[in-house]
């Protein structure tokens, strides 16, 4: 099978792990049957820089005529600059890609195993971006609209019982786990947002009230307390479903619990198009010293994969990710350790 | 100096540690002179059953009248419920409580001490809730609004600003601290939001440009790259300025990091009037076994005094619940002791 993958690293790190993405499928063994032509693509803070454009159409046509995709990062300004706009956020709902799927995960042998995916609504929510300014008599106000519709509501709780279905299969192959059966958490704030919140959360039940997800245990909290307890007892998760906003800070939060952004993958899922995206930003901070973490953005491209069907492949990218882990000889800065990104890199790829 | 406290216990264990407050400032030493009167109110769901109001205009009125207050917690459906609406939220707004001020502190002696201060806006941001649902013929869609006001935003991030130099006075007087200066880190989330969080933002470093704040170092942070750092590195917040919403999910994230929501308190602060109120929630699992922890209300009450400038008293409360801690013999059972909430109580009233 020939699979077409759009590039596009952006800004920063994003220029030092999306070229490792690509050598790992590069990598993957010949008898997978797989063939890779990758397109590289521009968008981001120095593409508007350059051509006052932040997501050139010609980036959005071409990943149009992709099966998939990997994204870097790209630095937003934080304040408004004229016509520059989050291209990952345009990307997402140009391209509907109406999932966005964040698996947070530590190798099984972890002291304190966690084992968790934030299935995050992509395309509203307040990244509707649809804003407006008003002067008072007592200065400036703005006001944002927070979007929810009971068809992507119901879309997204669909997905993560879905993956929760898929979770518990793998599960019973006899894979090592620390869940007994499938769970999907809803996650909400209808205790103060009555309608839009509540509006998710009754989409989420009834969605997850299908007879194919019979055998999926649902449970709701409200985002604060979910917070909370993700870090009490992260354990207590399985799937967890939530709007885009609250799923943009809970997949931080439990990043934060195995040891580093620079570990967590997340894919847009779109019908027919997935895009990789590790979770972490453009760090410029880090930027140009060769030491950025590619593990986020390779276990993006197995998790690109695996939407796109090929979970063989997928589940030989993991399990190479997995072994440079638990042996922890190649570990880069953000995990404690002096590897560059090239060592670890060639560690996995050594594995594949 | 005689002050009017109006105490409003709600539902669930808000019942069990209301009045463990009110039996810690009876309990004060007289030699401090202060008198107080209480005064008993009525909030939350099970007056909504029995009077169909969840905030009856005489609570109102009469805290009007009082020069703090008490809440404890209110049990709020998950579902819209026709007529009701979460009463502290509907307080915030009526009584003008324009700031919720929310410290995380470990005892000095902790092993990883933690000391920060959330200094929550308190009165919009999604909480103006002003919602509507309409029909599409794809589902029903709701909407809300998310208003962040330039004044709001000066005010609150000047109230974090006094509360950063009131904090470093004390620590220049010699109290032990895991700060060196006055920090105040202002938080957004202006790369999506670039026009409300956006003037969350410059509202916020505008305020803290006056030159009263001259030692106070700003920073700014993006919430979901902050959830992660409060979790990686909490010891690099001093003092948190966050609009509503991010306040409310941010504290609580806080708070599992110093072991309890039970031990943190939280004062609802207008100009003339402050309202304590622990972060917990009516938590109706553990309701009426006598087992809460009283201590994120005995705080509050400490707080509610702070801010009605009575510091010494405060620091009484304050001393007398961290030796309870630092000894650590009287412990509730979210703490992993087996405590009751009057023994809990007793060994700090011995301590005042
Ligand atoms: C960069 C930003 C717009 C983005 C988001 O908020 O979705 C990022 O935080 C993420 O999680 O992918
Ligand atoms: C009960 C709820 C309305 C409230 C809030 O969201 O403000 C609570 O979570 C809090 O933090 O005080």
């Amino acid at each position: 099978r020939a699979l077409t993958i759009g590039l596009i690293p952006g800004d920063g790190i994003g220029k030092e792990v999306i070229p490792a993405g690509r050598r790992v499928l590069e990598a993957l063994p010949a008898s997978l049957g797989l063939k890779f032509d990758f397109v590289d693509l521009n968008a981001g803070w120095e593409t508007f820089e350059k051509t006052g454009v932040a997501l050139p159409e010609e980036t959005v046509q071409t990943l149009q005529s992709c099966n998939g995709g990997l994204f870097g990062a790209v630095s937003s300004p934080t304040t408004a600059v004229k016509g520059y706009s989050s291209p990952i956020v345009a990307l997402r709902k140009r391209l509907a890609l109406y999932a966005n799927v964040r698996p947070v995960k530590t190798v099984a042998t972890a002291k304190k195993p966690i084992d968790m995916v934030i299935v995050r609504e992509n395309t509203e929510d307040l990244y509707v971006k649809e804003e407006k300014t008003y002067d008072t008599p007592e200065g400036k106000v703005a006001e944002a609209i927070k979007r929810i519709s009971e068809k992507a509501s119901t879309n997204i709780a669909a997905m993560a019982g879905e993956i929760a279905l898929r979770r518990q299969k793998i599960r019973a192959s006899g894979a090592p786990s620390i869940h007994k059966g499938p769970l999907v958490t809803v996650t909400h704030k209808s205790n103060v947002l009555s309608q839009t919140d509540g509006l998710f959360r009754t989409a989420s039940k009834a969605a997850l009230a299908d007879p194919k997800f019979s055998s999926v245990k649902v449970e709701e909290q409200i985002v604060d307390s979910m917070v909370y307890k993700l870090f009490r007892q992260p354990e207590a998760y399985d799937v967890i479903v939530a709007p885009n906003l609250y799923g943009d800070i809970l997949s931080d939060g439990a990043a934060a619990l195995v040891g580093s952004l620079g570990l967590v993958p997340s894919a847009n899922v779109g019908k027919t198009f997935a895009l990789g995206e590790p979770c972490h930003g453009s760090a410029p901070d880090i930027q140009g010293q060769g030491i950025s973490n590619p593990i986020a953005t390779i276990r993006s491209a197995a998790l690109m994969l695996e939407f796109l069907d090929e979970e063989e492949a997928a589940a030989k990218i993991y399990a190479a990710v997995d072994a440079n882990l638990e042996e922890g000889k190649y570990v880069s800065p953000d995990l404690g350790g002096t590897a560059k990104t090239e060592e670890v890199l060639q560690d996995i790829l050594r594995r594949l």
